[in-house]
């Protein structure tokens, strides 16, 4: 094995979810890699039925992080990429949004970013659509918050199951 | 910056879907690497709503890509990863099964592998859990194939939105 898969196996399999972020803005190009990836992820029939707003202004982050729902850890970071789904098949954007989200958590981690997903709930869509003046037709569910994690946040390990209560081979019920 | 954050980038950047797939089998250090990745993946309050049920059997691959839906792209590859989801909270899971399928991608891709997702629809799911065994509460709606691309398939490009009509600052409307 090459050290260039390692290094990306270990990239992959280190990312950890980060809602401590120190004040120093994101800087420009970690944000172009950012819009990047975003444009170049893959989606359901190539539809590509996403878009983002950045904020990066205090206020707005402070509004996005009381909008109701789970994404007060917003407020907190210092940008915040708020993904706009189009809606026309919810599943498929469910999905869809969720690899762009997991993309965009990549690619800050890339330039040594942490990243947290929140969602929005109840009033929080609504809310959010006002505050940043998104059509009424669109999903608003997700805030990813990105900015440098904190020296505690960076040291979080994180939990998961074990192996053989996800892994099967060849059918269910039989382990890795 | 550096080198590893350009290779990163550029790793992330480059994922393209691979529908057509070398006979060779997956090798075992790459199966175990995406299991790893697989394991680490995040999830909406780290539920790990998920299982993954690995095919190598020539047969049961056949079968997987005769299931009704579109992941015919199945029979023809020499892996594939069953997704298994608990679907106690389907919004959530959908969204978690979306980043957990990037996240196999991309560990195949960190080991030169193509990849492709294939969602089983109408009589599919229900055909799945009959073939594999799986518990008739689970959701199966995603299949990934997995295998060396070939050549006519390693050369595809891919064409996306361009970055105006996907990005926007501070508010919507703002462009990127």
């Amino acid at each position: 094995m090459t050290a260039d898969v390692a290094d990306r196996i270990a990239f992959l399999r280190g990312l950890r979810t980060v809602r401590q972020f120190r004040p120093e803005p994101v800087p420009d190009e970690a944000v172009a890699d950012i819009l990047d990836v975003v444009r170049w992820s893959g989606s359901a029939s190539n539809q590509q039925p996403w878009e983002v707003v950045l904020v990066r202004d205090p206020d707005t982050l402070r509004a996005l992080g009381e909008a109701e729902g789970f994404a007060s850890h917003v407020a907190g970071a210092p940008l915040a990429a708020v993904l706009v789904m189009a809606n026309r098949r919810p599943e498929q954007d469910t999905f869809d949004e969720g690899r762009l989200s997991e993309r965009i958590m990549l690619a800050a981690a890339a330039h040594g970013l942490g990243s947290s997903i929140g969602w929005f709930r109840g009033d929080g869509p609504d809310q959010v659509r006002r505050l940043l003046g998104i059509p009424a037709d669109r999903q608003v569910r997700t805030a990813i918050s990105i900015g440098r994690p904190t020296e505690e946040a960076a040291r979080r390990g994180g939990r998961r199951k074990p192996m053989a209560s996800i892994a099967h081979r060849e059918g269910y019920g039989a382990g890795a």
